[in-house]
């Protein structure tokens, strides 16, 4: 996995810095700069390359708006705003019209959620290919501020949307990042949230873990994008939904307060105590290596 | 140039955002996050790639700060200081080998500044080779704040260190950004200050042009690293070196008080009333095309 790699090897090598109220190993990290309104300063970072994140049939508009949208998708996980963003690239041919084409979609995604790019760089690659990375940054509300690891014994796990087939149905280069509903249930009905980056199972797992909780999923109620298979759902990744915790007081009042929102919500499981990380659950037989997954480093 | 291009496209298409005192165009934005202590805060992002910034010989350890230190450089102009970084990376082999010689690398040049690295992210590449982008922060204080575009007629143009060769030397690898030397300059001797990666003309031209003034060059002052030309010096880039107007009333002051700091420093020319951008010199007859050039973009 390639988060796991990442956290692992830097969370070793770098000490945590001033200011900094959450580092690395969350969707985005959390800096305290006093600001006068009392909000808090969110910044992370992603990346989308041709051949793994998008093909070369994608329109490179498509993939700068997917570029800015999984980075969007990050900072509602932590119950923020998206503010200002730095856009780095890299490709070859290094053409002026294939740059310009991705910078419209960069700009667009931008646009449409009040994102103010306010920098970067570009630079030729030796061979054919293209890479860029996003890095935003955004801010929250102390009280609004949801981490993976404040999960609790006994909450319930909801998701947003549907999972699986994210890559054959083209909702990685379609989906819209949850901010609305992530910014309605930041505070008032979760503090522990992320969003579906690497995989649904994974993205349990993750929160479990750093809660110090197991988890139960009830695999037969993950609702499935169509084409997507169980496992699909459970192993493929990149849906950009919204999972969350939800105490068992405040359930009924979110399933209520919710049908305003017109999105799909779906009780899928539950935090339990027992082993960190552990997900039980009645998973299908595939191979988790054999279905089709689309990032080569997961 | 590839910055020019950044440039053009970005800033026709995003607006400028809010907060922004400085967006696209200058060696880091500047946000006012109106922060207790008065300080603007400062955003940059860089990238270093195989074959283009670094070979297939380069310890990854020695790419790593080279990435880490590119960006010190850019916080450095700007009269700041750098404080957090988020760190992304893409590979192929994506060996965790590999990846932590390259963020050893990277731990060790930020630790040396005092910069935290908060977060990031990994990817694999679908063909063999290694890419990394640094988005990196840091502060100043409003009246240190440095911007190429406050030269101003009369001003002499100082450099530090010294010009060309920098990618056989292995200058380019080996530099320490000139933080220190900045922050004494900064707000004391200079408003209007760049690092030199693009190239020593350029650097220049971008300070003028940023201005509205033209710029007259001392070729002949200009320090020579070893085993460089004069053409070199001006056009090869990746000096890390730091350009900066003085006003004449300055000057003394600053060659008296600099001494202290054991760097070289020397008057290269003068900011002059003129058209925007041009630099005026009794430039060496080698065809630009033809000099030792590292960036295959410039």
């Amino acid at each position: 996995m390639n988060e796991d790699l990442f956290v692992r090897h830097l969370t070793q090598l770098f000490p945590a810095g001033k200011d900094v109220v959450t580092g690395i190993g969350d969707d985005a990290a959390v800096l305290d700069l006093a600001m006068p309104d009392g909000m808090l300063f969110l910044a992370a970072a992603d990346q989308v390359i041709r051949d793994i994140h998008f093909t070369a049939e994608t329109a490179l508009a498509a993939a700068g708006g997917k570029l800015v949208n999984r980075n969007i998708s990050d900072i509602a996980a932590m119950g923020g705003i998206p503010t200002h963003a730095i856009l780095t690239a890299a490709a070859k041919p290094f053409e002026e019209n294939t740059l310009k084409d991705f910078h419209e979609g960069v700009a667009r995604a931008a646009a449409r959620y009040d994102v103010a790019i306010i920098g970067g760089d570009l630079a030729a690659l030796p061979s054919p290919g293209f890479a860029a990375t996003l890095s935003i940054f955004g801010k929250v509300e102390k009280e609004k501020l949801c981490l993976r690891a404040n999960a609790k014994p006994g909450d319930w796990i909801y998701c947003t949307g549907e999972y699986g087939n994210s890559f054959h149905s083209g909702h990685h280069l379609t989906f819209q990042p949850r901010l609305a509903e992530a910014r309605f249930l930041a505070g008032t009905y979760t503090r522990a949230m992320m969003d579906v980056c690497d995989s649904l199972f994974q993205t349990v797992r993750s929160m479990a873990e750093a809660s110090g909780l197991a988890a139960e999923l009830a695999v037969d109620m993950i609702p499935l994008r169509e084409g997507a298979t169980s496992a699909g759902a459970l192993w493929d990744g990149e849906d950009y939904e919204l999972v969350f915790a939800v105490s068992q007081e405040n359930a009924g009042a979110l399933e209520k307060a919710w049908q305003f929102t017109g999105v799909q919500l779906t009780r899928i499981g539950q935090f339990i105590s027992g082993t960190a990380g552990t997900v039980n659950g009645d998973f299908p037989e595939t191979d988790k290596a054999g279905y089709d997954h689309f990032h080569e480093t997961d």
